[in-house]
């Protein structure tokens, strides 16, 4: 690995050196290293990219990082990575895509990950995407993530888009079985002319399912963002979709959510709300000494993070 | 017109005789009655069904009533209004429609009205939907109402459906000019097998431009609502969409909103909850010795009026 690989696998997952636990790190469409624990197994698929990770039952606080990086501009990286949790477990979820493109062809990851919670395990799943490079090739990040939550099963997915990223469709799907909860916390920063698009959909199936959406955006410059969270409540449930976006320069930003009731006992709520920076927040930062764009950096750190 | 038609005008229209001021009563497709005042004309129109009706510049406190009955079992119903409101005005518009249907054959409505509000003027426009009859056959109201808002107009659309309608499909649209406001009070009660959809549409074209949909609705037994209000902001503006749900039996509901802000001064916000009566208010009537079903009832009527 270079200097390259190696920053970007700081901004995706946070790594200064090699990880801790099982890992598998994807470099250009190939296996770069990796590592399996006594109760984690990570094995390549024999029909197509991607791979299979088997968690035991009851295995606690371990972790398992699987970061992508693409430095290879012209590039289109599809992978199917399957995630197999048995019950009880409590485990970390890191991935991640780091795209560098320093040529004139698009460079494309485009994941799709499938994870089977077994009954009464608790996953935190953290997905950091990233783009950078002095290339005119467009950097396209489209994750695919679908979840099957089984009987007293948690997942909470934390998706972060930090810059550069040029294009993205992001679709997230969750079954969500009987006392069973899912949180996803979406955060995504789009600026220059780049596109984002998260369709997202939540099925409460079970009884007492939960859900919940957090998504907070900025769109900068003459950047777009369309988000579609739909929540479905097919038994006694309770669902909340959440989205907040700050709207600045000449960006458009449009949030169509879909909350539908399908059983009596099923009560879904959402709220939305896009605008711009409060004058005041700005000028109340301004007064404490930081220039008008440091103040908005800090209102907007604060918002994402 | 027979006492039938006289219970139809009471539920529609508050109409316990002829109305005062301009008026036109439409039965079953034909002209029943007109009449004009100083300000307000009412003609027909000579190349389709429906009714043209200029309201002079600076006309105040007066009223238009424009009750539809269908009691002809088998009748499809469509007609055109067009509204010309001058500048400065400040006037009440009464429509609505009442369908007592005894046959066995579809009785439908479809009334298409388009509003021109000129500069400043103010228009409260109520609108009640009621279907009756021992008869098999389906009764069926599908409005559509257009309203352009010139700069410094107000409009404020009051829109209620009772109850006995079996099938509705409801299409608003709303152009907003600078500075003016439209204000949407949507009420819908399905029972039985009903169904019931709504599409709005808001868009904030001028500079100032304000919007507010609240939108209140009951789905009893098996009967089926989807709404959708799209709030759309094109210049500083700000826009607000709530839309409340009480589910019952076995119904279901679908609130499927959008707001798309376009201009960075564009504020916009939802809110949506869909859920069941809660218990312990039901609890609580019932103490003051009401029974489950009068408890239901009284706080059914709190929330729809």
């Amino acid at each position: 690995m270079n200097q390259v690989d190696i920053q970007l696998l700081r901004e995706i997952a946070d790594l200064e050196r090699t990880p801790q636990g099982a890992y598998n790190i994807r470099k250009n469409g190939q296996l770069e290293s990796r590592s399996n624990s006594a109760n984690i197994t990570i094995e390549s698929k024999s029909d197509k990219p991607g791979i299979d990770i088997h968690i035991a039952p009851g295995t606690k606080h371990e972790s398992v990082h699987i970061p992508v990086i693409v430095t290879q501009t012209g590039l289109k990286d599809l992978v199917y990575n399957d995630f197999y949790i048995g019950e009880d477990c409590d485990v970390d979820i890191v991935a991640g895509c780091g795209i560098h493109n320093s040529g004139c062809e698009t460079a494309e990851h485009d994941g799709i990950h499938t994870f089977y919670v077994g009954k009464n395990a608790r996953v935190r799943y953290v997905e950091k995407h990233y783009g950078e490079g002095e290339g005119t090739g467009q950097r396209i990040l489209n994750p695919q993530t679908v979840v099957y939550l089984e009987e007293g099963a948690f997942i909470q997915l934390d998706t972060t888009q930090i810059k550069g990223v040029d294009s993205t469709k992001r679709e997230t799907k969750i079954v969500v079985g009987p006392h069973a909860e899912a949180v996803v916390n979406e955060k995504l920063l789009t600026h220059g002319s780049q596109t984002a698009e998260s369709d997202m959909e939540i099925i409460l199936d079970g009884e007492d399912a939960s859900g919940r959406v957090i998504s907070r955006s900025v769109a900068q410059d003459s950047s777009q963002q369309v988000f579609y969270p739909r929540m479905t409540g097919n038994a006694k449930c309770f669902g909340h979709v959440q989205c907040d976006s700050i709207i600045m320069g000449d960006a458009k930003i449009s949030s169509i959510p879909a909350i539908s009731a399908n059983h009596v006992d099923a009560q879904l709520v959402h709220e939305a709300a896009i605008g711009r920076i409060a004058g005041d927040q700005i000028t109340k930062l301004m007064t404490l000494g930081l220039t008008e764009e440091e103040a908005e950096e800090r209102i907007l750190n604060g918002f994402l993070h």
